[in-house]
């Protein structure tokens, strides 16, 4: 019997690796950086949880003529080795602190930062960029992304639901349904996270809410709700919400995270009902109150919530 | 950024799918039960660390009278309910403990058991299988697993090497050599978990060490050495040595992790070594001492050494 824990010494390089890999990730931040043109050029950038430092780099071969590399976990160490590699100590000062303690003794011009989480509020860093933003950032000054938005739509998981209840029906013969209430349970209790394809999705999506980067207060986003109206364009079991969010730059460079687009490293976000519904084609709606919290003591987390 | 903590939830019973779907593990238990005819018919069987209940099952099914399955963890209820959705509440006995607190009122014919981890050792329930087995086990008994051999073989990881560190000397154009260091410094500090191909050994397995469960005492496992003299066989660099296992089951069942073999969830370790040495076809000598040392405290890790 083998232990996941054994991994754990390789996990960090690896959970970095693997947002690097996401390609229309990191690449939607350095078209967006590269089409700033003169609005980056000689200027002074803060990467808020420069992660590797990426981002600082972008914006450093785009021509900065400062960058602030903010990053409070242990990486940072590597992120200067990373800087000083490619010779631009003089240009990225990587700091090893959260960004609230940062000593940035000037006014920014631009901040990036790729603060999103699943379903965009899981585990974000945003009430850092907006800190960061109200403390530095100059007066007009860009931020990237610029806006955030959270969809949602109503789903099939027929799929996925054979895929992970199916096994248990006949394991070498015996049946250990046991193991699917489990998994169901499991279901309930936390979103799931899974590309899904948009052929799965049971209606038009709907804007859950939107993320004015420029404008956004941190006490808009301690808990919100948003009334959403569905109305069935396929046939079928309706198993839950999918939630993905898209993230709009400058220049019309956007970071979609929905089923139709190439798949992320967030996938997307299923909040699972505790009973099916039935979808039929104009004929019934899913209406629905969606609400998230923000746990209190740790401000990353959300509770999600959905009324019928 | 997302994060990994996120799948505590789904973890356990993820463990467990892992391991029901290796099919060369869990077949070569079913095998091996089965072609016990009758020293199971009517017999008296105790499974150590039962998990899913999934080879109590298989006894009860070769027609065990009473199977004893024991299992520590939570997921001890789910085993009860595989137990009755298979009505087989009659034959099987699910005790919620560890083996040494378990109350077995009588000896047993055959103790069955999979308790190898990575590399054999690590992590393994060995110990509390001798513990049964000197407890309970009627002289003349059965285990199953009857014995297992530890076996190495020097190895060139060049491919996964080149796939772990050429990400890092141009991410989008830039160079983070840094995390090479970083890696390479993971490597030597833990085994490497992936599956190798035959192709990759550079000489003949050796031996390290055989178990045969029958016999063994625990205090002959707290630490051992081994002198192995390997002679090259193909050209190339020599970057560490690899470790795999076989189980040999009654009747010639076995359950081998070599490379050679398909896949196990065990996969193969390589230990790697701090300095690359060149393979010369019949003309190179690769002598060492492999040593496995239990960790105090925690039994259940070795460590492991290697001098060259």
């Amino acid at each position: 019997m083998g232990g996941d824990q054994y991994f754990d010494s390789y996990g960090d390089i690896n959970v970095h690796r693997l947002m690097l890999e996401d390609a229309p990730r990191t690449l939607a931040y350095k078209q967006a950086l590269e089409s700033l043109g003169d609005q980056i050029r000689g200027k002074v950038v803060l990467d808020v949880g420069a992660g590797t430092g990426i981002l600082s780099l972008f914006a450093a071969k785009c021509g900065a003529s400062r960058v602030y590399a903010v990053e409070a976990s242990d990486i940072a160490a590597h992120t200067k080795e990373v800087v000083s590699e490619n010779m631009l100590d003089g240009v990225i000062k990587v700091l090893q602190c959260k960004v609230e303690d940062a000593d940035i003794g000037e006014k920014v011009d631009v901040i990036v930062s790729e603060w999103m989480g699943f379903y965009l509020f899981h585990e974000s860093m945003l009430d850092s960029v907006l800190y960061a933003r109200d403390r530095w950032l100059k007066p007009g000054g860009l931020i990237l992304p610029r806006t955030a938005k959270l969809y949602a739509s109503p789903i099939n998981m027929e799929k996925h639901c054979n895929d992970r209840f199916g096994f248990w029906t006949d394991v070498y013969g015996f049946s250990m349904q046991t193991f699917i209430a489990a998994e169901a349970q499991a279901m309930l209790r936390a979103p799931v996270i899974e590309q899904v394809a948009k052929e799965m999705l049971l209606s038009e999506p709907q804007l859950v809410k939107e993320v004015d980067c420029a404008t956004a207060k941190q006490e808009d986003l301690r808990s919100f709700t948003q009334d959403l109206k569905f109305t069935a364009r396929k046939e079928g079991i309706c198993h839950g919400f999918c939630f993905w969010f898209v993230c709009q730059f400058e220049n019309g460079v956007t970071l979609s995270t929905a089923p139709s687009k190439p798949q992320t490293h967030w996938k997307q976000a299923t909040v699972m009902l505790p009973e099916m519904l039935q979808s039929i084609p104009d004929k019934v709606r899913f209406d629905c109150k969606v609400g998230f919290v923000q746990s209190k003591g740790n401000e990353r987390q959300y509770q999600i919530t959905l009324e019928m």
